[in-house]
């Protein structure tokens, strides 16, 4: 998406991916997403070791923005072979995967993207063959990429009208996927079809995504925002201040429709319930998780405590980030990192292929690709 | 309640009141709350001026502990006043209440207990009856404080069971009153019957009162309690992890059974209700509203965006508090400070007198002190 970038005389406004190839070094360039809000920088790394580092360090995160990271990292590392023995190439691409598959082990995208790029080298002889086949495959994931997320923008947009306001939790933005991301696509293309809205964003504590990561990309796209503390939900919609709620989702049962997202997605969808308020998930196909048969079962990492008991921020006049220490110094924490969001309180999920109810899911679970 | 001070050698527990008055020095006592989770510190203020200085400046807060303080000052500008002249005592004394009560201006408690101070020294004639008078009635509102806590506590502690698991909002603890509190004054009563139970307490943002000044109070009381960010309740009732909520309140609508309380505890009473989780709101008889019809004219206080963009905060190694800018610095915020929460999602209040429910406030209005 676009980024105003400040120089010494004026602002320039820039396109990005958050994810991109430069063919000419063989290098990713990746958005360095730790300095954000406070400072923005592309990265570019030099080889799929470096690459892999950028995914284990959270230089990039969020499925399908690692998923492409994996993609291109592989294909970087194919294309870095030298000669023309195809059993030694096979051999590094091996290797090549299983650096990059180790740097996010728990994460599913990676390894769905980079299985992708090798059954498309497959379909050539020569390691020349197999090197562009690679180089096209990542290329079309992350256009595969970007398109899902204009579909899941050209559904969205027409659940907000003039004037409404819309609550998000968390970061689903741009930043997340390749580009334009899911929860903040409808309001991108909301914005492009001239619409006026405004977003309230929720802080989410205990990693305050909302506050730096959504924040800033409703900045930069310039759309009328407000960030609020994790309570204060639920006093706008009582005064009658919140119409819509769009959030992403880490993991959506197909079989249930239970929504996993990032913890207090549950409370928001039980106070917009409440309040008779539409709440929506979007998402790309590839959140779907067709096996799991109870949401209940879905592991729900422990978090560490630290983030509970302090903050991330930047001191007065610097841009370094440092944590402060918050609360009590005897004090322990527990700091579940999701929650499970029941299909009764969702109105809807916000899909590529259209928008369903989260019970029909797999009803239409052809048209959704399970199978494929 | 006890506080342990870690000294050079040895920890030492001590008991001390948040408010207290020593007649020697004429000086009102305080804990200096601002320090507080990283220090405790004791201060006394030499005059009147110091003492509305302190009530203005958030060294002491929470409705029970700056009626007390105003009152203490009173008697303390009062006692400080030399000389027999009863006309000239009487202009030093609405001097000094006027001092007071611009200290903190919407604040109805240091009125009403600065009322009676009055009232107390109208049935004396010399000055020297009337100090004493003044005196002697701070000192009987502040025991006073402490009795209705113990009696809330007395009545609340029925509803705590052995290996419970109760959450808590913000701080309606022993520092907001001055002493035992309100919402925590049936924890501390239920541990003096030798229960066991956990106490979740949310932080509170944005301001923190709860990883700060509540989950301090427990660790010094040594009650086994964990913070959580404000997002995860929601996850832990669904996961039946909570068996009781208890908040304090700031006003409760005598007439309709509203209760006002810090942002967020209407979100907590929505989630508590879904999950059939008991709902309580402890509070001594001053903060009924005997007046108002209806919770939407509450003026609810938009507090400063600073408070919800960023955070205060140690820095490692230091007990110096700092602020650091958690958000986007192009992004603004709302912050609304308080939030109401209707009596259909409240189980019962807690008060001095017993536990009613809600709706039943106005019927036993005569046991709760209306038109006393």
């Amino acid at each position: 998406m676009n980024v105003t970038i400040r120089g010494r005389i004026r602002a320039r406004t820039q396109h990005f991916r958050t994810v991109a190839f430069d063919a000419k070094r063989n290098a990713v360039l990746l958005i360095e997403q730790r300095l954000l809000p406070h400072e923005f920088k592309i990265v570019a790394t030099r080889d799929f070791r470096e690459t892999a580092a950028a995914i284990r360090d959270m230089v990039v995160r969020g499925a399908g923005a690692i998923g492409a990271t994996a993609a291109y990292g592989l294909a970087q590392g194919a294309l870095a072979f030298r000669g023309s023995d195809a059993k030694k190439f096979s051999g590094h691409v091996r290797n090549v995967y299983k650096v990059l598959k180790d740097a996010r082990p728990t994460a599913v995208d990676p390894v769905n993207t980079m299985n992708d790029v090798c059954a498309a080298m497959r379909q050539g002889t020569t390691v020349e063959q197999k090197q562009s086949l690679a180089l096209a495959a990542a290329e079309e994931f992350a256009n595969e990429d970007v398109r899902h997320c204009e579909e899941i923008g050209r559904h969205g947009a027409k659940l907000i009208r003039n004037g409404m306001r819309v609550l998000t939790h968390c970061n689903a933005g741009w930043l997340a996927f390749v580009d334009i991301g899911t929860a903040t696509a409808p309001m991108y293309a909301a914005q492009a079809a001239g619409k006026k809205f405004h977003v309230f964003c929720d802080e989410t504590r205990p990693r305050s995504q909302g506050a730096t990561l959504t924040a800033w990309e409703l900045a930069q796209q310039k759309i009328s925002h407000q960030i609020i503390a994790d309570n204060a939900a639920g006093h706008l919609m009582q005064r009658g201040e919140i119409d819509l709620v769009i959030v992403g989702s880490d993991r959506v049962l197909g079989r249930t429709g239970e929504v996993t997202n990032k913890i207090g997605t549950y409370t928001k969808a039980v106070l917009a319930a409440r309040h008779k308020i539409p709440f929506y998930a979007a998402i790309p196909l590839s959140t779907i998780d067709w096996n799991l048969r109870r949401g209940f079962d879905i592991p729900i990492e422990e978090r560490s405590k630290s983030e509970v008991l302090g903050a991330w921020g930047t001191l007065h006049g610097t841009q370094r980030r440092t944590y402060v220490r918050v609360a009590n110094p005897s004090s322990g924490a527990r700091n579940p990192g999701f929650d499970v969001t029941s299909p009764e309180l969702i109105t809807g999920i916000i899909t590529p292929a259209g928008i369903f109810k989260p019970r029909d899911l797999w009803k239409y679970r052809g048209r959704l690709g399970y199978g494929d």
